[in-house]
């Protein structure tokens, strides 16, 4: 087995979803971190929902909604200006601190992008990114209608960039995507960006809890599905050692 | 239109899912309500995330495999007595308190639990709380392999009820199954236990929350996904009145 290419998920694992706190704080002072949390859980809910009820709607639609749910949620009221203001940080997130180095490391390989992103969305992110400059390909789901972790999903791979499953390194933060892409018959590192060891650290008896550290306790350690990453490392730096170099 | 029929959802609509807190609490005290939620939120999540990987396994895997992720979540070393004996509280969930007087009331009409759980613990569950003396059928998703939201669950109120969808009123608390349902094309009735006025009120700005303050802020206030219930009641005891009782 020889690793031809490199293709990461986007949201969590380049970019740092976390990063839309500093709009949603500033747009509804005290209520970021509530915000920030919510909105992430059910838009990654609303991915699944609407693929198992066969109501697909791109990646931009389910962004939107699962805002108008956090907001509400809140009882905060809101023009349309701040709304888009907040949209806008989707397509201006932040990158990992060593994303691009890591990404310059791997040169040499074929590099992608496989995320749940509509191509819009997606384009504008890379773009605004300079990440367009570095990958080869920046593939959206869009084209199967069918989210993450379907395995038609992650069949886009050799679709698009003519690689086989064996040949390739699906690289994710995201425990549900490493399962799906593992499920699919991928090779796949995990970042494991918050341990279990800081994770329980986290937890007190009896006392109430920041929103991040529920959104970790539900979304950042793995699963138990039965399918678990060939690597698990901490950062995108240690890419290159899991293939040896 | 007439109603000939009352299916209703069982965890959490007929059944009070946060009955088994009594039982976490008592296994590890002062995380009672933290692993009652992350257990609760990571169960559905890995019936959507099953579904969609093709991978299905019945509830009662799934909910043993997010009990085990909510246990190393938080550090805790358990005995295997200790984790069947939280476990068992699903077959002895505690019904909310007009579950019964409810469904007396509805008398004449065909009732029935369509339901994510697996056909052994539905049928020890009923049982156990006496529901089997008034349902007509307990039904469950088993036999189709797919969990709810997804089409093929709804159509075995037809297959094993022998009503058509128009002739239906289908019960449920869980907004992803109202929209499940509705998006089906049943009459739906939904159980809205948690006002959004009460909801708004739990969060202050900057503050922490109580674990159940974030599963209420994710699973229980109405989805945004275009599929909106027909009826939208307080309590159980309000259903003869969406049929003009």
């Amino acid at each position: 087995m020889t690793i031809k290419a490199f293709v990461f998920d986007a949201y969590g694992t380049l970019y740092d979803i976390q990063s839309v706190a500093t709009v949603t704080e500033e747009a509804f002072p005290g209520y970021g971190d509530i915000i920030t949390q919510i909105w992430r859980m059910k838009q990654l809910e609303y991915t699944w929902q609407r693929s198992m009820m066969q109501r697909y709607a791109d990646f931009s639609v389910v962004t939107r909604e699962s805002l108008v749910y956090s907001l509400k949620l809140l009882g905060l009221t809101y023009s349309d200006d701040a709304f888009e203001r907040i949209m806008d940080k989707y397509v201006h997130l932040d990158l990992y601190p060593d994303a691009k180095a890591a990404l310059a490391a791997l040169s040499g390989y074929k590099l992608a992008i496989l995320s749940n992103g509509s191509s819009g969305m997606l384009n504008d992110l890379v773009k605004n990114t300079g990440l367009d400059q570095v990958l080869d390909a920046t593939i959206s789901i869009d084209s199967e209608r069918i989210f993450k972790p379907a395995p038609q999903a992650y069949t886009l791979i050799e679709k698009k960039l003519g690689m086989k499953p064996s040949d390739v390194m699906f690289v994710s933060s995201n425990p549900f995507d490493v399962a799906g892409a593992k499920s699919f018959g991928l090779n796949v590192a995990w970042i494991e960006r918050v341990t279990p060891q800081a994770m329980a650290a986290e937890f007190k008896p009896g006392a109430p809890v920041a929103p991040v550290t529920m959104f970790k306790a539900v979304r950042t350690q793995m699963d138990e599905l039965g399918f678990l990453p060939d690597h698990r490392i901490r950062a995108l730096a240690e890419l290159p050692k899991v293939v040896g170099k």
